[in-house]
């Protein structure tokens, strides 16, 4: 039997924006493509992130670095055309940059390394100089298109994941931590109100935190904020185009989103924003878990808790436009995205788009729900299976709140997702799992990827309204209670309409 | 129990298109509305009807008879500015126009009296000539802009419901006969490629038939087609903004189509085409069964045969930008609109698209079901809990379907409309019937106004698909049944994703 | 010759935003239309007016005042279907109402007066209560649905144009007196801080600001602004579907925005804003001059300095959707529009595209120019042929400014509207006066609507750019000067491409 | 003083649609960018070419060929998932495909070599039978997809340039003749209705012809077209992100289209169509020539001719949106693009327009000038200064039409293009020549970038209207004759309009 869980009239807290602060993209040249800018469109119309945080800004494949020989000597253009279509039309869209300076581009590199199918240098640049020129460049140019009172709130992260040797040449803490501080420094000396950040390290690697915090004290390096990555999947089985892998218990992503204040107590860094520039389930582009019910469920306590933790954590990624392990073959491919391909919805977007519906005002928070409050009054309840990372769960999993509400009657709207609900990765399943959707299948998906809507009327008793919530399995829901005021009239009979003799019996 | 209903694998018909080939509208003026522009693309988007009805087009309001003095004479001017916008539209929306000719302009009129809120005029032409002049000025008009060709397509009706006083003053019979007289064969002197028809007549006015049909043989007049309404409602018990009735069994509104047939068998006007050119269950625009899933259940066998009756039957109206009983006081007003004001969607809408999604050959039909099949061999089933009118059915409806399919699996996606599916109007009682919805209202109901979708695989044996489908109270459902080609590769287990250890459970 | 107006380089003032403060539209219940909604749609994304006012929000086909009988009892419903379909939209719009508390539902109305083809009624109400209960429940549930702060900012106007027998039945100053008190208490007795003026008089009635301001003194109603309207145009000429007039001189427009100025000076509503709730050349709807050039080259004066003399002045109307004098019968009939119907624009909807495009700091204000300059550095003028209201104007008109410009090049960017350039009617006239034109002709007019472009580059010397501009015969024209950084690199060199190697001939 | 062209009643023959047949596109991933995809809505809702022709359908990064390791052995997948975003985008839009089979996926090739900055692979297959599969997999998977109706409607060309070094690895004939019979069977093989053609060969390979045509008919390979291309420019000059190149006379692009007949001529494959897969002045993606008016009109009496010599000849390419030479590092860089990077139009992108504009009957055709009847009797002419490749023209160019026109009133619609109308390259360099305009500056490109338009009436004697036109340098223009029919009422007099009291001065 279920316990009831009363829920207090007076909020226990805020829940704070951290949640949507910042989400992750694949490399930036992805952005100029058309299945990404529909994807954003929907993503920000029905969720609304406030920054946006991919690879490759300084990559090949954006152009920006551009040397060439005139008058028989070397020089080099900065060339924006593509940055500026990208940033154009995120700041369209409602969505900031979270810049992150990297990779290398080929004509500074010092190496031949590489990461991806598309080839990100990770080498050192090859001239310091004309690296601190890149970033001035690309930092002025910036000011220079958005002006500094927008730029000043995009921040700006120093490389990416500097402790492992696929993404930078050695893992070579040494070099990264000169790379921080002649970069840090080139950016302040543009502007000293641009934020300036890093280590960008990944899951598994606190031991950069002390080193890291020990040079930017003894540099005089700049730091506004420090960030890393969480991801909470084991090693990858492999298959043909997919791996499989273990996770985690959800709350060992909170652990890693707290691990960089408790690394930093008593260092000069200490009491800096924390920013968790990527986090997921798995860390792999073609992990089915991220196509699942199941990774909505398991992510549902993060995201209500998450901003307790960090300033942000950045879902890795908001879409399937992604190559880092070549080009999809199918439509479902275990991709990062909230959206598949063609926009199509996975249960986890779906949680955002539940948290975005979520009240300012927490009333009480739990292993499976989160309740909220509008300023206008309506309740906003996030519920959600707990799950452990490994098991499925039971078939169903129910719970029992008491809610504080203000008048007699009361609107009760549901959506749900679950395996059942709201779920194209099981339509895709039904249709087996076709690889290239047709017209006709792609309609059944997107129509499938709807979330379930119940709609009912309730009455409160005592300023409290009992909501009993079963949920089916993997079940993510929301449901809002909007107070109702009754503005039917005396004459209103709806048992003389035909059909409806006994309302009773029909409502 | 429920017997299996054995569907046979050929068709036993066609379905034709008699469904769609009309809908009706709120006099023409209202086309210029915005709403009504909106709602008209949502329809043609979703449905596809091919052509649209509606009163009023030589009224005040469209402002095409416009008497002028010069030179100390009266003369008239013919303008367009308005039925151009309205047509020009409509062209643009891919529906054409079944024109009504409609009512008198008051610079015409030979008397006062007007129908409705909107007072058409509804007295003969005080000036026969000036009335050919106005028909031959329409007609020319209209072919001047769009062609012959296009124009041919559009049947010409001479006024609305002569036979009843309000409509026609005096319901005179020998009046409304000369009107046909002198408009049909203005309208041939045009081009005799031009289809006209009538006599519009109301339900309940069988005894019209015998005397048109003898008048158009001793006139002359040409005739295309003919055309009458049906409606199955009883007297009208008003309450404030509203009123309450009764509704027959729905096969006498399959009665009435079929009313013209066996009304002119054995006269001249035997086996011209047949058009309801209204139809619904009540004939009253605030008549609250308009806006239930109730309504939807009652007519979707009418729709599922109409065509066996019909050359077309037009379903009235469209949409809820009407105001024959003045401007409607509530969002929902039992209005006879597929789509509520705002592109709202009711019951009946749906039970429409889901006509949209059928395939062209019948399989099989019964009380409660349609089975069809596409051209690529999918299934679509419409099918729906039977009422006759007056109780409300049981809670529940149960009906088997062995179906005959190619492969051994299949994906089987339903989509619901019930007293709890895709019900904007119960939504609306639940949020205690606000007159004015708010934005946040709004927006709750149009989510409550999605059929529910639920989508699983099947799995087929010796070609027969067994289809067990249970309908929640007033259901109208379609079931769409596509083969499936599985292509999951010998590498897949789902069961090794986090938690799907146990897939069978899962799904 | 014509003598240089060397422009200071420090700003003498600054442009207000009085110009674009408000706008006119028909009746309210055209907001419903297709057309007026996309024509709003543009004319808010070129220009930008922050409100809109139009008559009939009050009367019968708004539908707000709605009697009915219930339990043998009289009883009224206020129903905000329309008007709140009509705000809806314009805020979506970006736009808000200046709201005008006018004219009188018929089921409240003491007479029969009626004005326009449209039947507003004019008569005082038959129950002053049930008046107070309708202006009190309109309010309040303007700010139930859009909150105090928002209508906050909603200027409430009672009535319009009292001073005339055709506006207020016998121009019964009393008993608008009377109306305004009763009106304008019930406002404020909402919520205090609710904005509320009158008296909303016509041209040539001065004699009404004496007797306003006393009774207002006396009666201690409040007053938070005046209003009256501006129009210059004689006595109507008749000609079918239209009337010729005479214009006065443009100043005297001016005259009229400043007269509630001079003539409460001394009063208790001295100090009070001023808002022009009409203006516009002639006051007919059917007068042709609004469809010309001269219209808005005699205009632009006016948008020029109005701001001087009153807090905003609202060009009578934004569209030609607008049935005063019954549906217009051409597509170019003299209507008030900026826009035409199906959004073609007039050379006047250019002037504001023109104003919308000007700095905020005023250089330099002339006879025949307004020199502005934007934050960013660059300048825009704008320059017109000055005429008087009688005479054609020379065939061309010149002027020359010393303009203050940072750098040593610029770029000198020209739009031009005149009897040859962005002239639909003039195009209109040139294809026959077409009443109906086809979609080929309403192509060819839209693209004859657009002002013609001219690009090319200019060099200042001594930090002044000598621009010398010659206008065609009512011309308005809009210049923008944009300093100009040269990137040319050092190896470019057009006469290398074929055709262009005596580049200085090209250019 | 120029002569009068007399330009007959009569028909001297058809315009044919090669001009618009088909149309050139950068490398086929780049049909997934956003810009792209905006680029080719603009292009077809204002040109509406039938096919797009571009590279790269089986480079890797459209990620069809997809070898991978199972089970200890290679096999191979082919992926859609690019390919059918790309196709389901152009066919929504109206264009179909015109299909080249290359490069060579990585992994089936059998060298290293690749051209351009995108590395596309040209060296044969690896592996005949794994080509031979691709080749069959991909046709099969288009015609699941598209149906074989359609696909039949899109001609498949075997491979690009292959007599080229830098395209096809040595420019070896012999193995190119033997990529084209496994390949021309292989498409056989699925469907022999499907179109396959070859050779694409550059300008200046003529001696490939007689080859081609022997070993087609000794080898019985299948041929439904021959193909080849077209360009007039000289060698590169380099400069730093650029060339200059001479420019051959126009005459030589048509003789060009016409080698094909001309060298095929009594061998087996005489009389097929001839496609002219691409064709431009210059062949380099950064030839400044391609932005300039010049281009435009030197390339005009090749579209008003070419119909005459192949059967289609396609711009090579609709857009900027292309990175042959690297990412474009400046708005203009002299692309081949009809429109620009963010849709900007240059001159040659009007020419189109115009083309589009044309009616299909010609009745005259000079060497400045094509005259052409609409169905509905209006007329429209395309006219251009004759330019020869080298010098610059004149600075303007007369002509004299005696047009044959049904009454005595016409309407004169003019756009024009030239070095001061509609020439966004010419507003560039006023601009300074911004490498990254500003949104600003992007405003004032496209802006003038719009043709000039001028509108007049003109009257006829005899029949006969006579057309003065003066063209600027380097003009492009299209005059549209509309023929007028007056609906000016007695009583209309623009003398009493205000401004109007002469009219004849006016207009």
């Amino acid at each position: 039997m279920t316990a009831t869980v009363a829920v207090p009239a007076e909020p226990i807290g805020t829940l704070s924006d951290a949640w949507r602060e910042c989400v992750g993209t694949g490399r930036l040249n992805l952005a100029l493509r058309h299945d990404y800018v529909e994807s954003l469109k929907r993503v920000q119309r029905e969720i609304g992130f406030k920054h946006l945080r991919g690879h490759g800004l300084l990559s090949d494949d954006v152009g920006i670095h551009r040397p060439y020989e005139h008058g028989g000597e070397r020089r080099v253009r900065h060339a924006f055309t593509y940055a500026d279509q990208i940033f154009d039309s995120w700041l369209e869209l409602g969505i900031r940059p979270f810049v992150e300076l990297g990779f290398m581009p080929s004509g500074l590199a010092s190496g031949d390394q590489t990461v991806f199918w598309w080839k990100g240098n990770v080498t050192p640049p090859a001239d310091e100089r004309e690296w601190v020129d890149l970033v001035t460049g690309v930092v002025r140019h910036l000011i220079d298109r958005y002006g500094i009172d927008e730029v000043r709130t995009w921040p700006i992260e120093v490389w990416n994941e500097p402790n492992l040797t696929h993404f930078w040449q050695g893992a070579d803490q040494a070099a990264y931590h000169r790379l921080y501080e002649i970069t840090s420094s080139a950016i302040k000396d543009v502007d000293a109100s641009l934020q300036v950040g890093g280590p960008a390290i990944s899951p598994g690697s606190d031991e950069w935190w002390g080193p890291f915090a020990d040079f930017v004290e003894r540099s005089g390096s700049p730091v506004d904020f420090v960030s890393r990555h969480a991801y909470t999947s084991g090693p990858s089985q492999h298959v043909p185009f997919g791996v499989y892998q273990t996770l985690a218990r959800p709350e060992t992503l909170l652990e890693q989103f707290d691990a960089p204040r408790r690394h930093l107590e008593g260092t000069a860094l200490a009491g800096l924003p924390t920013h968790i520039t990527e986090f997921n389930t798995s860390y792999r582009p073609d992990s089915p878990v991220h196509d699942t019910a199941y990774n909505a469920t398991y992510l549902a306590p993060v995201l209500a808790s998450g901003g307790d933790f960090a300033d942000s954590f950045s879902y890795w990624t908001f879409c399937d436009v992604f190559e880092e392990e070549n080009i999809p073959t199918s439509i479902f491919h275990g991709g990062f995205g909230l959206l598949g391909h063609r926009q199509l919805a996975k249960p986890t977007y779906h949680l955002y788009t539940f948290m975005a519906r979520l009240g300012a005002e927490i009333l009480a928070r739990g292993a499976d729900h989160l309740v909220t409050r509008h300023a206008d009054g309506r309740l906003a309840i996030l519920a959600w299976q707990p799950v452990d990372g490994t098991d499925a769960g039971a078939a169903s999993h129910s719970l029992r709140l008491a809610l504080p509400v203000a008048g007699p009657a009361a609107s009760v709207h549901r959506l749900r997702v679950s395996e059942t609900d709201g779920n194209a990765w099981n339509a895709w399943r039904d249709l087996g799992r076709p690889h290239h959707p047709t017209s006709r299948q792609l309609d059944l998906l997107h129509e499938a990827s709807r979330p379930t809507v119940e709609q009912r009327a309730a009455r409160a008793a005592g300023g409290i309204l009992n909501l009993d919530l079963t949920l089916s399995q993997h079940e993510v829901t929301i449901v809002e209670i909007d107070p109702v005021r009754d503005e039917t009239e005396a004459w209103i009979d709806d048992a003389r309409i035909p059909g409806y003799a006994q309302t009773a019996g029909v409502r």
